[in-house]
């Protein structure tokens, strides 16, 4: 792998991580541009003079205080789908171009999401426990065919996860930036504005609330204690988006006090959650350490599709995934 | 509830337990017939004179001992999609009418199914564990989604869960009494002389074995130690049909030895499965307690069911869901 900048002077940046491997496949790229590898520690000094930024270590909040240095940095992808670790208003005023890696995760989530669901219609953590404990403890379970889920969020993930549940028979009310009339991967989508309007319409007779929907200034608390207080207390509120678009605080008193039934959440405020966590405590959780995506090979995927993105860049086509600036998103039919 | 003989001379037998409440919806049929409501030890006394025997109690092997005073029985309707417990050779030989409950369970037990194949895919039992610890422990999963299972059974159980399996991605082979060249439910069928002829040709590229089928003389031990050892280390055994189709002791000792990935058992030789088993304590075992057709309101649904056989027994319409008394199925499209 190169490491001098070549004649065409194209240099990239890739901030990784300990603990990480580095992108495999990036050996297809020789000779076309300088390669700089770096942890978080030594991206101010990586980056005078880049023009492109793998974020290959996603989760790194890095960027924010080495912007300064950017000085010819025209690209930014990140190896993951949400882009909210590096949406800072200097960014957005920038004009840098930012790309994500949708689709990668889209079809594993989906799976995730609903597998959370068939665990919680048949109670299989009990199962768990009670195989732990050598106990046969007979009870009914709950059918999942029929039930109603809400998916907030109508994006490539929304998408997929209203047509995987729609295939198992679930009946799916997506809620996104607006209302339409019709959509192929849903029974029915509402606005957003109609969930803060009117919550108990929108969630009320839901059985699962799902929460797809990227971090952005619109999505942030989304789903409120409003929201949350709307809900059955029978219903059960999954979160593979973000941790802030949920108000954790009213979560955690709602699950308490036995007004929801339960939580699944693969994403939270702070990760890893602290062992001292409430939400660990609070009955009726089920919490995975962020990890609703990564189905085994993920990595090579992400790999593969950033260095479909970099001979893109190189060649001067046009990039994949361009996230708009302002929202926070990749735009698309009905995200 | 009529409990005198009417003019038709028509008498029921429910066979209940205790803590079991009794079928509802019999008021619909007052008048019609003369109902003797008894536990297993009153089987013996209650069974002279009755026309129809409703095995509400569907585990009960009373009628065994008591075959001899069933003087006039023309009929018996057993609570449940599996007849192994009622079916005697006195009873193959007698020509008395068995009817079973298939549809009831279908649905709700290939439900079961994917719940199991997708907790295994993405390890939630070691979430529940981690949850339960407060521990948050980084791992990735799996796709469920192009993974491959053999379905043992292609009954009306065995094709509701190939149908549900194919409608997440999976690649479905059933095996059935004999092969066939194309199949709606399932991408392929191969026939069960060839699961043990060939194991490794039917399972080897498995990574789920599904076990739908019902207990006869034929399944009795379908899943030995041969068909066991050509599965993959990887590879995970599902079991919702009858516990001794799996030859139990080789199942433990694959287990133990890693030679089998893991094995999700709803159903087991005795029941309830007592704390001391082996099978409690091999590692990656999941044992449900024989519910996972029983979802909430299916004893109303089964009640339900009764009473439209009965009408037409009194009406001298034919029966739904005669059992072969010689195969100890109903026999059906591809069963």
């Amino acid at each position: 792998m190169s490491s001098e900048v070549p004649d065409d002077g194209s240099v990239l940046v890739v901030l990784s991580a300990p603990g990480l491997d580095p992108p495999a496949g990036l050996d297809r790229l020789d000779g076309r541009l300088a390669i700089r590898h770096t942890h978080a520690q030594g991206l101010a000094d990586a980056l005078p003079g880049a023009h492109a930024l793998l974020m290959w270590d996603h989760f790194s909040a890095a960027l924010g205080s080495a912007w300064d240095r950017a000085d010819r940095l025209g690209w930014i992808h990140v190896a993951a789908a949400g882009v909210d670790h590096v949406m800072t208003p200097e960014l957005r005023a920038s004009g840098v171009v930012v790309t994500n890696s949708r689709g990668v995760f889209d079809g594993p989530i989906a799976e995730y999401v609903l597998a959370l669901l068939l665990a919680r219609a048949k109670d299989l953590a009990t199962t768990v426990r009670d195989t732990d404990a050598h106990r046969w403890h007979y009870r009914e379970n709950a059918r999942l065919a029929g039930t109603r889920a809400v998916v907030v969020g109508t994006g490539a993930l929304g998408r997929a996860t209203g047509r995987l549940l729609r295939a198992v028979g679930v009946v799916v009310r997506g809620v996104a930036r607006s209302s339409r009339e019709a959509d192929p991967d849903f029974d029915e989508v509402v606005g957003a504005a109609e969930l803060a309007k009117d919550p108990d319409a929108v969630v009320g007779d839901a059985d699962h609330v799902v929460v797809t929907a990227p971090l952005t200034p619109a999505t942030r608390g989304m789903v409120s204690a409003e929201v949350l207080a709307a809900m059955s207390p029978r219903a059960h509120l999954v979160n593979v988006g973000r941790g802030p678009i949920v108000d954790t605080a009213a979560l955690v008193d709602a699950l308490q006090a036995g007004r929801l039934g339960a939580a699944s959440l693969d994403v939270t405020d702070v990760e890893p959650l602290p062992p001292d966590d409430p939400l660990f405590a609070a009955p009726n959780v089920l919490i995975s350490p962020h990890c609703s995506g990564d189905v085994i090979g993920w990595r090579d995927t992400l790999a593969a599709l950033f260095v479909d993105q970099m001979e893109r860049f190189l060649d001067g086509r046009p990039l994949a995934n361009v996230v708009d600036l302002d929202g926070g998103f990749v735009p698309g039919v009905g995200s």
